[in-house]
């Protein structure tokens, strides 16, 4: 009895710390949407706003993929009661690339809203960027995969009452998730705007189905 | 029994997360005033901060909003005891659009400190911003109409002990909401002080009517 | 007792939220000390790190002052179990200028390392940027007072348990919070170290003092 | 009873805004990455990228540290339970060289990626950034210790069932820690690559060892 709520009291910090990064790597993003200059040289304001549409297309994308993978991490401590020291740096890992995602997000803004360089230069900073925004979203996939692997496996860190059928379910979820950034990744090379696009989809995709449920969860929760 | 625990375990972490972000949003705010250019040519430190009083104003004004949104979040979610995809997601997004507040701030009061441009011109980008910035406070309004009704609709996802007169007290208050700040925007139109000072006394008279009072209160709390 | 646990909870959302908004305030003003220049045309960063000596002063003094303000929310909200509108809203500015510190303490950083301006302008915006962040810490203390007083008197918004001789001595101590500040926005007018000492000073005082203890402590809590 | 619940409550609501000061120092770390130059004259951005492997290094330590730090003070608390005057202001010291950190972050990545200087200017101050960078570590060290030797002296401020073996094994660890600090203070003077690794390496050796295990922990928690 003791044990288990010291255990609970753990998880029960780690989250809320967790919950913390995640809160503040997706309010951040706000501050990397570059605020336009507005003195004499420069185009109206209207016109930059207008400009900056791609811009405010990778903020939504980079806003739905951490909130994507805070109500990942929210579904998987559900079932994690235990931690280990192993995989108190497991999640360390996850939180700081989430964190990451700002800067990819800062340089992607950035490159979509240069105009005074070459076109072919341009085009080759802006795939680069797309490829570096991608890239960080095929990592955070695999380290979550790891995570949850680690956690799972003989149930090493799982709530005694937690559904085999669910942590099946998250298993095979899981297992699909890298591809899909992956696919992301593969398209920005030919397109900087279709692979945000398909970001979008896949972010809205996953919020529709992403969390997991048991095919007798009815079951267990009525 | 066990079911209620669990509902209520996953509303609490819902609560805890969109704190975070309205606390984090709230604070970054202060980030967006600019802070004054003390070289040489630029005039002295206390003509720069007097000429920046519409820039305190619209702080103010920031700040008061998403303090009355949060307080709405407080009351709303005191009634809300479940949770499904869809509510997620439209949570989601009404933080997306408080955080994205910071953005039409830092634009706006750009904006308004810009002097070196001719007058039509910097005429023409104050409106743009202050619209940029009316418009926000638009979408969260029509954002918190479209989540509490999902969630009140049918009593989805209320409390079993959830007032129904507190419910419909809720429901007229957030059907003028939009309308509230649809004056701003178009006096926003005509003077870009004048929506901010609306603006400002809209947050004040929320704030002393916003907490919705059931006609029995007394009755049920006393 | 259904009235109670409600009551309870309100206000623990609402410290919660409180706790937030000073962590980020507090951590917030790291990012107010500039980084170095370390271009060809400035000295090297050795000499520019012991030219901020100033700088650091001042952010030691404004984390210790954020954080005396927050050991003192910490102990009034343990006497206070009641919350109503205009508490949310007084409670709300005191929030907003804990937060506004950030500004003053940016401006004066800024102010503290100019240095190719003439001498006297130099001067005059040092004690400007001093004046503000020292008449900031005072209207902070006001607005302590305001929100301590609405809530004390009569009890208003008091716990039943609250000893009332430890709320006499908050009372008391109160009183000269505003006058201390008042000392050092004063002494600005002279000396800027002078008064980032002073308040330092205060910080270490309060800091020690600022614990009120009931004289019959002892006695209620062993 | 009723002394040991507002003992813990105390504790509480110090630890959750030690783990938001905590979490967003880490966080805020990201954005002392400096975002490249996309202008015309500069390189374009994949080797701008690749030039700032140092900067991303610096980053992963910086990250690292805080996090071990985090779940040292998360280990600690667990231990400790009361709290006094002192405690608090040296625990806010501690919070404050831990947010301190992106300070010295945001110095060493800007001398890291500067390239238009002399190269014994540059060799010079990356030097003294990275002697900045350690000596803040070694502060934090020290700090550490003197906040848990107050707390553990005599059990001033621990929990009754504290395990007397653990606190002392913590004694022991604690007391090389700015040992090990000062060694990569020390290497920073030769090289300062070369410290970073090391740091690394600290990192992930007091991440796999850190948890302090009482040698009879095993009898207490099963």
């Amino acid at each position: 009895m003791s044990e288990n709520r010291s255990e609970e009291k753990e998880t029960g910090r780690l989250e809320a710390f967790s919950d913390g990064v995640f809160a503040i790597a997706i309010t951040l993003l706000i501050l990397q949407i570059p605020v336009p200059d507005l003195t004499k040289n420069a185009p109206d304001l209207l016109t930059q706003l207008g400009n900056q549409w791609a811009t405010y297309l990778a903020y939504l994308v980079s806003f739905m993929v951490i909130l994507v993978m805070w109500v990942n991490h929210h579904i998987i401590f559900r079932l994690i009661h235990r931690t280990d020291q192993l995989f108190l740096i497991l999640n360390g890992l996850l939180l700081m690339v989430i964190t990451f995602v700002n800067y990819p997000m800062a340089v992607l803004a950035r490159s979509l809203q240069e105009s005074k360089v070459p076109e072919d230069r341009l085009m080759f900073d802006q795939h680069t960027a797309a490829l570096l925004y991608n890239g960080t979203f095929i990592v955070i996939a695999i380290i979550y995969n790891v995570l949850w692997r680690y956690a799972s496996r003989n149930r090493r860190l799982l709530s005694k009452s937690a559904d085999p059928l669910l942590v099946e379910t998250i298993n095979k979820q899981y297992r699909f998730g890298p591809l899909f950034y992956a696919a992301a990744f593969l398209l920005a090379i030919l397109s900087v705007w279709g692979s945000l696009v398909l970001n979008l989809l896949f972010a809205v995709y996953f919020a529709f189905t992403g969390r997991a449920k048991s095919p007798n969860e009815k079951l267990v929760e009525h």
